[in-house]
């Protein structure tokens, strides 16, 4: 199995609902540091897992999205904790969702060169002490 | 697959027995930081994956029973090596009893919400250059 | 000259005012990763720079002053920009009292055996690209 | 399953072929910091996964084949563009056929004490924002 | 003193003259990750050491006139060796030239608000155990 | 001013005596992973601070003659806390002798061309949140 892995950040601001988050339950933020890992059985006809230039503005994109803002206020948000893990998942779904419309290029998809990708792995690095992540198959079987 | 990792650190001496740990053999000792990850098939109802707080401190509790020890005058080592891979199986066993017992709440427990904590990895970094890592199941299966 | 450095973070929220700040106008957060470093001219008698306990002690109940929260509702910081080198200096000035009272201990202080702590630095790491750091000379001078 | 890694670097310049690669068409070259993972299902008697001596070795002189020179000019890689996941398998091969050939030791052939090693995975860290892998099981199999 | 640091990369072949230099004489490469600290004695009105953003673009459009090239062919280090050392101070000269033409600012100017920029470090990270820098004052002094 | 840093680590066994200590009186140990920085103001005629090759086995041998021992039984260092701090400037030291004596080259005596080396930093990081260092003028004053 091959694997290639891109790194980006973020920074909101957030609060959690439940008594399990203790002072966390007040307004505060987080950087978090993105590894995007996406992995294949075999290469493609260039040698490469994906290309590393269109997985680092996918993932810029779908960063963006979120960057410099209070998920609190954020509508898709309402009512769920938003978690290390839980946004793991979310970009996982999003960055899923782009790989399969061919965001990526059309040997990243199921049945190109090398079977295309085949895993992928989300992980938010919030501090030198914790981290999150999700990681799944591709493509996103439904329910997840 | 969700995970969540938090990380602390013990300082120890111990010396090895066996010619293929050459100077090793000596009296020396290491700084371990250890990651502790936690990996789970859903979220909880609170949308995660274990109670950070929780976790970050059973893993400080079962590294303080090692802190600033030398482990070969320790008799649960007694005529055992105890190599970085070893310790990390260590600390592995020790907080999936801990798991099992409750100490990370009942959501944690198999059965719960979201089926609670499935595998768990225990890694050592003893250097800029080495690691060493026991991964398993949970809960554990008689025998390991 | 010897220095000591102890790490920490803390996680808040915070907008900035002005137009150079761009999208980080909004209300947004940050993970900053700290770190205190302490210098002297000579070790004391233990052979130390500082007590290590009580520096980590110090830095932690500076930094939970700060944690879980929004700065910008935090009345000290009323019409200012809480951006990373601000807060550096923030971090320094409060330290820098808490040592002059004491809080390292009598050994940290000036004309102590070895002279005690003479320089200070707060490095706050915001991200895997950015930091921001304060540093100046203990005692504190008027007007900084 | 334990796991214990080393790690090591070596300096090359190369050039790509393809439109995906845009820029790195050109000659240029790049750091890789090389982690070399080995994994087993059970300690061998003297309570380790590897002699790390050995794998340090092993590994060492596998990164000092390709150390400081013009990937483009060696003969092995005629008509390859060796990108980083490309190296990751070639690394990963060698080193196999080492392990393969007992380099390191008889306690990691399969059918050793606790069966000898069974995984491997080569990682190619290639910035502070990229890396790629190749993993797969020992001994290799035909056609890997 | 007040520093605000930020980081990219870039990634070159070259090779050496010199028998100091060993196998490093032939052509090879490296990927450079690259530490830009800029440091001054008082915050301007809006708070901070210099616009990160624009310091983020000076950093990338210096490193984008390096990167993906071979530098034993441009002009301009004819007859020199590109040693680690030698490219921070390459890099600190030309950033040096863009903070006095104003690209950093007019508060970065000195004479401005806080006195503007006074000090600048450039590090080149080239490998997990190596590194060069270059520091000095801005404006940099006729003759270095 | 130009610096260039190489890394490399070693393990040892000690305890410390003082109550300011607490449990770290009792033996155990560390993994000192350790940075040796060297800074000239002008590079050699080759364009380098320092022979990184020659540094680098510098480095090694004076950590090797710590390395896998238990410092408490060390002759040199009887009655004394063997600290971070202390053994930053015990490294310190004893390469600043070798400096002198020639062991980096003559291009690094003071006087050579670009006037050799000036200053020195040892740094000691012993865990993810700790490290102490010593720094000082080469060549070494009398009293240090």
């Amino acid at each position: 199995m091959y694997a290639v892995n891109v790194r980006d950040h973020f920074m909101i601001a957030h609060s959690f609902r439940g008594a399990v988050f203790g002072p966390a339950q007040r307004l505060h933020g987080a950087t978090y540091v993105v590894d995007l890992e996406l992995r294949r059985e075999a290469l493609d006809a260039d040698g490469i897992v994906v290309d590393i230039g269109l997985a680092t503005q996918v993932l810029r994109e779908e960063l963006a999205a979120l960057n410099f803002r209070n998920l609190d206020e954020q509508p898709e948000f309402a009512g769920r904790n938003t978690t290390t893990e839980f946004l793991a998942r979310v970009i996982f779904d999003r960055i899923a969702a782009r790989v399969a419309a061919g965001a990526l290029g059309p040997h990243a998809l199921p049945g190109a060169q090398g079977n295309g990708l085949t895993q992928m792995r989300v992980t938010l690095n919030e501090s030198h002490v914790a981290w999150a992540s999700y990681e799944g198959r591709l493509p996103m079987q439904p329910g997840g």
